[in-house]
């Protein structure tokens, strides 16, 4: 058995001064620190000063774009896709992929997430990656036909399903079909019913921009929400991705069905310039997660970061400065996920997956005393993680990835060299 | 002679791999590293893979409310400062002052802040833990006369000014009335005066609630910026801190005069779920400078977060996605507060003060490469800074606070100590 020390925070309360003790992959007990000596314990980290989390669920990222990092900022969205990102992602290669990925993940993991879903191309890779590094992952193979690009043949997402489903513990296919204007009616209900039969989860970009709201209501005379729904995919099984252009009818439709919808806010604040008005989802019935798209534009793996600024953000749609007290930006980040995944994840209870996060709170700024759920938003960074755990294993430790033996600095200089030409 | 050595990025441009060479208070020249053996050098930090900043300056905070940190959060503003923070001011002590106002100081400079502007109750304490600390601080004693508060006279704040003018290198006296509708028309006029005289700044809560604006209409008729004015006090020597309900005509007439806005974004969106009109503010001609307010309610003294949402925050309210370029927000954390403050700082070149951090950007999320700006703005935290420099000093080194020898975790047990009872 192996145990965590410190304050343990997770979305139900706050146990100051406590063993989290796991066996395998699950969580046997939460102890006060005094009756660690109750149990066989091979490894303990932490102590005073440390605070214990449930790892971090990113909901909806796109790992390998770690390689644009810093590229196409500050240009107009339109212009960032089409003079930066498509013409980047049409030079990838297999083994670039797994490399950024790779990377993209460790630093994930390094800022404190232990499970992240991903939607991209060449999946296999992003697998393989995921599986070397040890951290959980959904990884979707993008799925269109409504675009000519080079990198994906619809067929290939649902190949790509069938290669991964139960074949890896941490690692888990979903079927990713890209948004609600670049699938066909055609192809979106075939995704619908191969979901059913094979109970996947369904992970798409939903409502993102205008012009995507505008294209389906063009063709097919309805809504993006309504264009789920007809093609048999609005339920449980789906995650919508961002939501920013929802009207109000849809978003109680969209809250009915059950799906989950998943935020990213710097991302949005970023290209959208705006949120989604997430209470008004979670008010109708909606599961919410927390995503941060990708280290671009959003510059950071960190989902600390992406916690403040879904609190801060509502604040200013809502006009109300404490629209979302910080544990429940915390639940979104935590709870909010694995509810999407389907994972028994996210709280710090027997019986749940030992998917944890150590965070150094010998600190002025990050002081585990009273009401720690503000620290943890407002006061805690990435930076301030000391340990990941997932599925009991101790994958991350002070920079180190120990599965693979190597830093994230070292993952970047092997990431560049994957590279044909210059970055 | 000393040197700091990598990219160095300021407003102005980057320069890829340069020497920063100062000395005494001084910087005497940027060159390519090659010719760091032209001159005589003591010593040198960084290399490959460092970034080298003008230190930020923190243009609005309270340095000494590090002891309210993470207490009564998620509660509604008018609660949080009735219930929590009011009366825990009663309970100040000057040696409390003194000791959490270090470690707010620490904490700013430990996040890249070599400068701020402070705005507090026992201002002397404030001062005094400034220059032991060896930050570039401006201090101003609160001054009101609207509200019945022990710890502060009116005359104490032109005192504490007359005591400190002139005396030290580093420390500046300010003077600092409350806001608009906690100073009358004649203290007002007074502070105006005075301010003329001793070419003093004046720095000032403006327009921060809706209760502010209405009281100052009520009570005189006219709106905040228009009370500033009739009081002389509405100038280049102003530092209107928050100005978020000011109508458009104020806009105007605050740009037209030159005064600073002093943006507290964090802060804003927490307090009053929402940010002014930054843009507005300065095509009107004002000079922006940031600030982060102080511990409680921001969580962290870093302004690397405060860029950051500076930016996203103002595509918020103008529904624009690159309202604020990376470069930009950088410039208010820069060389507005310079500008604001009288300070020929800000820039990396010869002749300004060798006000510097050294940033580590040898992690995969930091690459100086290409433009550098949305990296120092979305991807770099203050927990990537290494060395801050202040007049030519290196007073902060990887943890420690090199003047006093002590680290954050030190102060921080000091500052518990000094007080009275439980914290």
């Amino acid at each position: 058995m192996k145990a965590l020390v410190g304050t343990a925070v997770d979305y139900t309360g706050i146990r100051f001064n406590v063993a989290v003790i796991w066996e395998g992959n699950t969580i046997v007990d939460v102890t006060p620190r005094e009756r660690l000596g109750d149990y066989d314990i091979d490894e303990v980290y932490g102590g005073r000063g440390y605070v214990v989390l449930p790892g971090f669920i990113n909901s909806h990222t796109h790992v390998a774009m770690a390689k644009f990092r810093g590229m196409g900022e500050d240009l107009p969205t339109p212009e960032w896709l089409s003079r930066i990102i498509w013409p980047a992602e049409r030079e990838w290669t297999p083994r670039e992929i797994h490399h950024w990925a790779l990377l993209g993940m460790a630093e994930a993991l390094a800022n404190g997430s232990t499970t992240v879903n991903d939607h991209y191309f060449f999946a296999d890779e992003i697998a393989k990656a995921a599986r070397e590094l040890g951290i959980r992952a959904f990884v979707g193979q993008t799925i269109m036909d409504g675009v000519d690009f080079p990198l994906t043949k619809s067929e290939e997402g649902f190949r790509f399903f069938r290669r991964w489903d139960g074949k890896d513990d941490l690692v888990k296919p979903t079927l990713a079909p890209h948004a609600t204007d670049t699938v066909s009616p055609e192809l979106l209900s075939e995704i619908g019913e191969f979901a059913r039969e094979r109970n996947a989860l369904v992970h798409i970009h939903l409502a993102q921009s205008r012009e995507e709201v505008l294209r389906v209501k063009h063709r097919y005379g309805i809504t993006p929400v309504r264009y789920l729904e007809r093609a048999g995919a609005l339920n449980e099984r789906l995650l919508g991705v961002h939501g920013l252009y929802i009207e109000h009818g849809d978003v109680l439709r969209f809250g009915k069905s059950g799906a989950t919808l998943v935020h990213c806010p710097v991302s949005n604040l970023k290209l959208e310039a705006r949120v989604p008005p997430v209470l008004e989802f979670e008010a109708a019935g909606a599961n919410v997660a927390l995503g941060n798209d990708s280290p671009n534009p959003t510059g950071l793996m960190d989902m600390f970061r992406e916690m403040s600024i879904a609190s801060l953000a509502q604040n200013i749609i809502t006009g109300s400065s404490s629209s979302v007290p910080a544990r429940r930006a915390f639940s979104w980040a935590t709870v909010g996920g694995a509810k999407a995944l389907g994972l028994k994840a996210g709280l710090i209870r027997p019986g749940y997956l030992a998917d944890l996060v150590l965070v150094n709170a010998r600190k002025p700024q990050f002081i585990p005393e009273g009401n720690v759920y503000p620290l943890v938003v407002y006061s805690a960074r990435g930076s301030d993680v000391k340990i990941a755990v997932v599925g009991g294993k101790v994958i991350y430790r002070n920079g180190l990835l120990v599965r693979i033996g190597k830093t994230l600095g070292e993952l970047w200089s092997e990431a560049k060299k994957s590279c044909s030409g210059d970055v």
